[in-house]
């Protein structure tokens, strides 16, 4: 018997950025894909015409089959019609409904995973709803106080990249990296790893919070005092790790084929280097939730939206990850 | 006329350490080089004889020729004897003697360059003499005040990178990137690249200190309140920069094509993309001083000290780059 493939949610973000012309380009060169896009249906159809792309979309009600070949879509209307290029705050709010009618769906079981577009942060902010990821919003939609964020350049072997912190401004990463913070992110990225991703021993590199891991403490205290001693209670319980590492050595090519993720203090530490090697092949994948998600690595690219120019490879990537992690689950 | 090539005056540094004996492989190797060692030259003998490497070895004065297929070294006792892979606090004075002597050659003429091999900086410190690196240390013997520590992949286009702040404790980076460093570090790299590196209109990246360059302010307000206006001052002035760009954005290929350096706030903000593309070709370059200066981008790899197996190869792009910088001066 052969299974039927995973569905697959798909919210496509901002509706004045590229995500419903990446999800239309996707549904085109992709049949074989089973996506339920969570979106203005009306956008989306205005959408493929303007591309020319001849996809059947159709509208999906709760017990309606989702078959490949077909886009479905869950209907959320926007609050006013949307103009490629120009964010207006007044459809913030439609984004974000539909964030929480895709988690809905991947809660119930309607769907097997969620795979979301780029969205505007400031505009969400800026239109009085806070918001200061996907990440943490997912994370609160679904009642699960502790998440991690994780990217990953699938083709560059090892380079997977969990983070401690976020979306922080610098001078708050300091005091954010507690012991407490950083013994859940090595938990839940090794659970994760290990239960989502098939690995059935998972090798960590951790790094220091500051250059050169500290130096013996000539360049900060923190390496050794908050995150050695837990890197050496996770070892002691089991896990394999090394740390606190240099963040500066720990991504050499040899290094990452040693390991299995890098464990990062902070946002800018740890994506630099992955959008280097996997830029338009990354994917951002949130563990530690009750159901698969994944998402493009790039944003609304309002400069281009609308044009027809949009590279969909990012949300391909995504969406493969997505449909291959439903499948181990 | 066949000009000279360039004498270049170059510091092992830790006698313990791996720079001993990638100094006399480089020599053996590449007898073409004009090199003028400054070290303990019974080391630098006993370390050619262990490697069986056939390297004359011949102690300069000043006056002395520096000829290529030779390796001329300007003495500097030790301390006590050198036990590879085991530091000792008494020959910190040592490695820093032969720094001293080696800036005394630069500056009066006699080499053209200084390459500096790695030094252990914990050790030296602990030996009571304040060291918090080669860069900021060449400043203060130079009496130079403002100093960019750069680094670069020769290999790959555009991936130069130079710190607005380099070896402090991450919690004490976002008030140590001000106005003012901001701009002497722009000023600094431009002139060097036009003038060092003959780059007649140096393009170059800012980041931003915050993750997302701050978002518009929701991520932190470093990016548009201090950095902002550094880059339209300097661009008023003429030079051709843009940003603050995001970190995480700014490494992609295309973009490192575009430009010709990265400028990064702070050390792990910039160095793990140089260190990941470039490993064993990185070179560490000080931009700012008064005379031309690049290191290895390795640490002193006490663990494989004295057994044969270290690789000159980062050595030798520094000194190739020197050379370089010194012919074009």
């Amino acid at each position: 018997m052969i299974r039927d493939l995973p569905i697959l949610a798909v919210t496509p973000g901002e509706p004045a950025g590229i995500g419903p012309e990446i999800l239309i380009k996707l549904a085109r060169g992709h049949p074989r894909l089973r996506l339920l896009a969570v979106a203005d249906i009306a956008l989306l159809r205005q959408t493929a015409d303007a591309l020319d792309a001849p996809v059947d979309i159709e509208e999906w009600n709760p017990g309606t089959r989702v078959s490949a070949g077909r886009l479905a879509c869950l209907h959320v209307g926007l609050s006013e019609p949307a103009v490629a290029g120009q964010l207006s705050p007044r459809n913030a709010k439609y984004v974000l409904e539909t964030l929480h009618q895709a988690v809905r769906l991947v809660r119930s079981g309607q769907a097997a995973a969620l795979v979301t577009g780029p969205v505007n942060k400031a505009a969400i902010n800026d239109s009085g709803h806070p918001f200061s990821g996907h990440t943490e919003y997912l994370a609160a939609l679904a009642e699960t106080p502790e998440v991690v964020m994780m990217l990953t350049a699938p083709e560059i072997p090892g380079l997977r990249v969990a983070l401690v912190t976020t979306h922080l401004p610098l001078r708050q990463v300091a005091d954010a990296v507690t012991a407490t913070r950083i013994e859940s992110t090595l938990r839940i990225t090794h659970h994760d790893l290990r239960h989502r991703f098939g690995i059935s021993r998972p090798r960590l590199q951790v790094l220091g919070l500051n250059p050169h891991a500290g130096e013996g403490g000539h360049l900060g205290l923190e390496d050794d005092q908050v995150i050695r001693p837990v890197i050496e209670q996770c070892a002691a319980a089991g896990m394999d790790l090394v740390g606190p590492v240099p963040a500066d050595t720990a991504f050499t090519p040899n290094r990452l084929a040693d390991y299995d993720a890098v464990v990062a203090m902070y946002h800018d530490q740890g994506l630099p280097v992955l959008k280097h090697a996997g830029f338009g092949k990354a994917i951002n994948i949130t563990l530690g939730l009750p159901f698969i998600r994944t998402s493009v690595d790039h944003g609304t690219a309002l400069d281009i939206a609308g044009k027809g120019m949009a590279d969909e490879s990012s949300l391909l990537q995504a969406v493969t990850m997505a449909e291959s992690l439903a499948m181990q689950h």
